[in-house]
């Protein structure tokens, strides 16, 4: 072991939070985050210490607030973050002599012991303390020296326990050989990050015209009427245009019927790859048109970022060197044997190439960040290294910070995290077959409550074009209402596969089966207008909520709540300020009716144990004059999919004249 | 963010355990243990990886052992640690490129898939993997890549499923782009460090002439009684001159009495300081000669560090810089204000001269070292800079790694967390307060399976010269026999200071107190050596059964198992590779018979659910037929503690004829 160079820095910080695998990856949070730190500080002895928490940007990290002691050597502070980027922050202690010396003196005082000595060692930690206070504060500390070191013994005690000396010394404490931890980091993203509801249609089916195929100024007409049922994103899939060569057909047949589309992740013709834009959808400019109508109808569009190419791809002639060739010089399609893919062929991230490939594909996303999108759902991400991610998602935010990635990785837990450790700002989740009470309890504590939180922000699907399941195949309309519930209010961050879900399409290409049948991924879709309109007056009603209770718009709030019945459900979420709390139950029964009692945990909810409270149900309106933990909750599947509640005083509730 | 220099690198290596702290500070173990390694290793995609574990010795940790998938991308591997010292280990993970081939063929295989291509893109990977083979097995490469270059239809069957392709090939993979882990570090001390039985003394009380000065050669003459009662450990406090100026007195007055010995953790007269021996003690060869009589009994020596002053140390008068001084110029007493010591002088660790002091402090260690001491308990190490004792005991241990340092830091626990982590080889613990049993099952599910079960060795002591704790006090000797039964069997090493233990002395030095009445911290003391005998036969017995079970001298295997009785508190544990299983049920009430059912986790035991088996109360000699988890037990405070049992077979019970 190396001689120490400085033996006497005492002071140890560790247990810094939050943080992710100790520091190596930031912590996630949104502008206007509170971001609340703890460490323990700690040193030899019994001398009083002092800590600080530093913070600021990561280019700018100068700001510094005291930290507080939170019992058993631990200490908190809090900063927030008002700017998107990236922010860091360090803990730093030190041991407080002055502290030490004026609790030390206050019971030699009160033990009557003689204090000459001790005054003028006092004196000096003041007279220190002057050196580093400026203007009038220097002055008094310098008298205040003076005083401690001529007192009179009838002058001691008033000196001994004044306010202005531990108030004056404590604000220039003696900082030498103070420790710091080590940096950590947080990406602050937009609020969109944090919370906002999803809507992912094929443009392709957008007319309004039986037999036509559909363009992207066909979507953007259909803008106002998404935005009515109150969602924050429109999400397409591939738009670029569709490779012929080994195009799928209907139901992903090997051979398409003649005009049959292909799959829009197929990408890539002679007429261009991922920045051209499919020549029946319209053109680049129509992508424009298209941001523009949704900013006029407060949302955004999101785009999906598939790394792979048809094999009339511009890129394959071009650049064979980014695909795998077999030992006959041919490029290698996509497979997981005994599947075969031959529409598709993948990417060789282990070419000798990789660094074009890699400023090629990030060029990508630059183009599409040009032309004003700042969403991206990234096909498949798990398929692609890591590193590559690491890199082209630091990039991209280093240009743009408001960019946001969703990665859309249905596969293996620590795949999934640590594709969020590395910087996508949502994952698409397991909720998607989490169906029993448990499950879902489970499944949502791990994501908000375990080391998840910090890292990873789900969002939740019912539905997919890839996965319909078992669960809305089987369990009639009450299913779709329930996992819409379930999907806006027990998570942030929620999307459907819109047109699908509100005709509540429940058919299965084959038994056993998760894909659709006649999925729209193969084929083109025209769709009744008229039908559908029961789900989306709910789909409204919910998205309405989630924007009139900021509680809504949180995931780490939430908290379950134990019933007498494992059919219902219940949960709560508090704003981060905690002035809007919701209470949900849900009925997990999607085929009769459930009831029970609740057993709320009242603190969560704000509430002392057995008080009276207001719970008004923000669906039906109704108000119900609820006392303490335990209160009764009737569910009918046919009616609504749960009670939405809204926590309120009775005090509050009678001024609305509803209680 | 730095461009990527090898963006190619595919393979994650996270979550490593066992580690401290991230790998900051080492694991600890003994010479003799299995460390079992767990890592996440993953990749994106779908290949299949490979996984190894490198480890040995720090200066040599070039072997390797192939590592296990444990499932949800969690790999395994052991190693066994044979020597003391440092070691260290990393994960490395790669993709096997063979496997996932050999895999995907087996599938398309099955499918009835043309494998011509398939087969040549094998015969590359054999060859490559020829060319890291030697011998015969390079050769059988070459033969088997041209066997599958050259295959027959009906020949390709037979290769496909072959043995000798998977084997060979896994022999020799292809670990391109490999991911190494962190180097983690594994601190191996003899199995002395794991578990032992300590007694602890005061040399000078240890005359069996009364009012005679006890000496270490008394000490020596007494050594084969104690260990004879099955110790391993004798444990002196400091040895040193004791300083004349300010000695403590009787009952810790302020002024000693005429002729009064002082406390011996003042340290140093003119005669000499810490590396000197007490005139009336004997000299620095009678303590060789203790350690030599020690070891003649299969036992041996543990001295005290108080690294602290009397005013008349030597060290004052010749390094005052090591001490502080006030406005007064005087060397400043210890004080816990308003408490006062006035006969010790702390060392001033933050002197500028800390260098110097560091090094004549580990020099005392050394100095000890070279006269064949290797075990040191450490006064108050929590009131030193946690950088000297990492530095210190780096450095002894580098010179001699037997050598052993248990902490006597009774104080908050991220400080004794902190020491242990540090280098201290075991720690005193809040064993001698926790009374009930739920504190009794919480702390040491503690610290047996939290982190700190890597870096922390328990030590518990029922009492110390210091502590006399109030169930002592008040308990009568069924509270002597309970802690001791406690101590003994739920901490490997365990510890007592043993006069006052045997003669169970109980009366406090006034009410409220923890201090002995008429303690030997500041006085001789002559005990009747016909007092104690009852309880040094009970603590020959357990000692005794700590030899012959070795399940007891391990301290990760301790397990609580339930029963229907606050009062019954019962546990088991394992020896490492299970073959010893012993089971302990202990009446906590010290008043009164307590009875009732068990509720036994049966894996735990090693046994199936219902299996029937025999406990055979070590103690009593008498052998219960039991079965399952639920046995009635009845236990009296006036005989016996607990049952101490060990589990047997029925049938290896009825072999020795006591089914």
């Amino acid at each position: 072991m190396a001689e120490q160079k400085e033996g006497r820095r005492r002071v140890v910080v560790e247990g810094v939070e939050p943080s992710v695998d100790g520091g190596r990856y930031p912590v996630k949070r949104t502008v206007g985050d509170v971001v609340e730190v703890q460490a323990d500080v700690f040193a030899d002895g019994h001398d009083r210490l002092g800590a600080a928490l530093r913070f600021g940007r990561a280019t700018d990290a100068e700001h510094e607030v005291r930290m507080s002691p939170a019992g058993n050597d631990r200490w908190c502070g809090t900063f927030r973050v008002t700017t998107v980027g990236r922010w860091c922050f360090s803990v730093i202690g030190w041991v407080d002599r002055f502290a030490t010396w004026h609790e030390a003196l206050l019971k030699r005082h009160a033990a009557g012991q003689d204090l000459s000595l001790e005054l003028r060692v006092g004196a000096d930690l003041v007279r220190e303390a002057a050196r580093r206070a400026t203007g009038d504060d220097a002055d008094r500390l310098r008298s205040l020296a003076d005083r401690l070191r001529a007192a009179r013994p009838e002058e001691i005690a008033g000196l001994v326990t004044s306010e202005a000396l531990a108030a004056l010394t404590e604000a220039y404490p003696s900082r030498r050989r103070e420790t710091a931890s080590a940096r950590f980091d947080v990406e602050v993203s937009r609020e969109r990050a944090r919370h906002g509801a999803w809507y992912e249609l094929f443009p392709r089916s957008s007319s309004k015209k039986t037999g036509e195929h559909g363009t992207l100024a066909d979507v953007a007409a259909t803008v106002p009427s998404i935005a009515r049922m109150g969602f924050d994103v429109l999400y397409l899939p591939p738009i670029h245009p569709i490779g012929r060569i080994n195009r799928k057909g209907r139901d992903n047949a090997t051979v398409a019927e003649p005009g049959g589309p292909g799959s829009p992740w197929a990408i890539g013709t002679d007429d261009g790859g991922h920045t051209s834009v499919h020549p029946d959808l319209g053109t680049v400019d129509d992508v424009t048109r298209l941001v523009d109508a949704l900013r006029a109808n407060e949302m955004e569009l999101a785009l999906d970022v598939a790394f792979q190419c048809a094999p009339d791809h511009p890129w394959v002639r071009e650049h064979p060197e980014w695909f795998r060739t077999g030992p006959d010089g041919a490029i290698r399609y996509a497979e997981n044997p005994p599947k075969r893919y031959e529409d598709i062929y993948p990417f060789d991230f282990e070419t000798p190439a990789w660094k074009e490939l890699w400023h090629a594909l990030r060029d990508v996303v630059v183009f599409w960040v040009d032309r004003d999108v700042r969403i991206f759902r990234v096909d498949n991400p798990h398929t692609k290294p890591f590193a590559f991610w690491e890199w082209l998602i630091a990039d991209v935010k280093r240009r743009d910070p408001d960019v946001l990635f969703l990665a859309e990785a249905f596969t293996r837990p620590r795949v999934m995290e640590r594709l969020a450790k590395i910087g996508f700002d949502q994952s698409y989740t397991y909720f998607t077959w989490r169906t029993t009470g448990l499950e879902l309890r489970d499944y949502f504590t791990e994501l908000n409550a375990g080391p998840a939180r910090d890292f990873m922000r789900p969002n939740l699907w019912p539905n997919t074009p890839d996965i319909l399941t078992e669960q809305l195949q089987r369990g009639g309309p009450a299913a779709f209402r329930m996992r819409l519930f379930l999907a806006a209010t027990l998570g942030a961050n929620y999307g459907i596969y819109g047109p699908a879900f509100e005709h509540m399409e429940h058919m299965p290409r084959e038994e056993g089966s998760e894909e659709y049948r006649h999925s729209e991924k193969y084929e083109l879709r025209w769709r009744d207008p008229s039908g559908g309109s029961a789900m989306r007056e709910l789909i409204s009603l919910v998205n309405g909520i989630r924007r009139s209770e900021p509680a809504l718009t949180f995931d780490h709030t939430l908290r379950f709540h134990d019933t007498d019945n494992d059919q219902l459900l219940a949960y709560s979420k508090r704003s981060a300020d905690g002035s809007n709390v919701v209470l949900v139950v849900t009925n997990l029964d999607t085929g009769r009716p459930q009831s029970g009692w609740t057993a709320l945990s009242m603190t969560e909810l704000g509430l002392a144990v057995d008080a009276p409270f207001v719970a008004r149900d923000l669906i039906t309106g109704e108000a119900y004059a609820w006392r303490g933990p335990r209160n009764y909750v009737e569910l009918h599947p046919g009616r609504a999919p749960g009670h939405l509640l809204r926590i309120e005083s009775p005090l509050h509730a009678a001024s609305e004249g509803s209680a």
